[in-house]
């Protein structure tokens, strides 16, 4: 197909593939004139991955790139990208942050987080960037006077477990290494999407059930009706 | 204390915090001069309370003021401050987006997150903006070619009903209002923070148990050490 087509079916402008061709997301079509190239179901399919990655997951052009490089190399095994695309997720605009990392504050809750993750047991390189991650949740809710909630490790980590044994399981149970690594990067970062909107929504079910708010319709002073927004 | 103090125990720089004053994030100080004022413990909470949302959380400016008004109204429940905090992490840079909403095929799949919801027999206002996100994850998924993620919507709200039951009670538990709200802020946006970053950790203990990296150093690789950075 003409990249015209390709933009029609992948909702992505012109300008924008030919950015994402420039910036090697996107491998070259097949050339078949001057200033003509042709497009096949593959640059279809990852234009919608990267469509995914930065639009849905919010990831930069730099750390989408990072994510399909591991894809394309072929010793990578799904480990190694579930690395690749943990690190990109973890650069995300909007992630944790704020506090300087490495002085002495942060050092001390760096080795809290490895602490608490070890007594879980769980079998985690000491230099996960999600360890940094957590360092900064947890200085966070200590600067906001609720290090309390830190305590919860343990609950949030047994409701995590079943939510990652099969979503890893989904990844590797495909054949071929290509949909098994599409699976790993777009399931961690819509995983986390998903998991987020449906606590959102539990949240809202939990406080209009026990606030007295029985029925839905009586449920529906949470949010601003149409009218009102 | 002076604006200098308030600085240095907040971690706030002095220009940031005349700007949140300016914005009326924060409430005036008390005028002690031509020039001058001082502010008291509920400033140095209230500045940490921002910051949390605005560097942890990744809320705008705008956003944060808007939580923080729901915060300020005698008559918002935690019902609605909930609410309004959702409304706020909805909009943040990263959430997902990507497909212009109210098309005919966004539409479909926004009636298609109502049913799956109904279907869960939850109370949640049809208007609520955690459905549009819903709808924003169901239509990523099937663009990328994973539409059978979103098959796991059950799985994934068994999971996060007993979380929300808990972060709700710890919010609702507080006697003073002021207190429950700021845990129902701090909560909404730190608890999936907290609540993401485990489920990393889940995927790499997942990963390194089931792809053979039973001890921890063999776990290594999935991160790259600081000698390769």
């Amino acid at each position: 197909m003409r990249i015209a087509e390709l933009s029609a079916r992948s909702g992505v402008t012109v300008p924008t593939i030919k950015y994402y061709l420039r910036e090697r997301l996107l491998p070259p079509g097949e050339v078949t004139g001057r200033n003509q190239a042709v497009y096949d179901h593959r640059h279809l399919q990852r234009l919608r991955l990267i469509r995914a990655l930065r639009e849905v997951g919010g990831l930069s052009v730099a750390a989408t790139g990072e994510v399909l490089a591991a894809l394309d190399d072929p010793d990578h095994t799904s480990h190694h990208l579930m690395g690749a695309t943990h690190r990109a997720v973890l650069r995300r605009p909007g992630s944790p942050g704020g506090h300087p990392r490495r002085d002495p504050e942060w050092e001390q809750a760096r080795a809290e987080a490895a602490e608490r993750v070890r007594q879980l047991g769980w079998l985690v390189d000491p230099q996960a960037p999600a360890l940094d991650q957590l360092a900064d949740v947890i200085l966070a809710l200590r600067r906001i006077g609720h290090p309390e909630i830190a305590d919860r490790l343990p609950d949030y980590a047994e409701t995590a477990l079943p939510v990652a044994q099969w979503e890893v399981a989904y990844a590797t149970a495909a054949d071929d290494p290509a949909v098994m690594m599409a699976r790993v990067a777009a399931g961690t970062v819509l995983g986390e999407a998903l998991l987020a909107t449906v606590r959102l929504l539990a949240h809202e079910h939990v406080s209009a059930t026990e606030t007295g708010h029985e029925r839905p319709d009586q449920a529906r002073p949470m949010s601003p009706t149409p009218q009102e927004e």
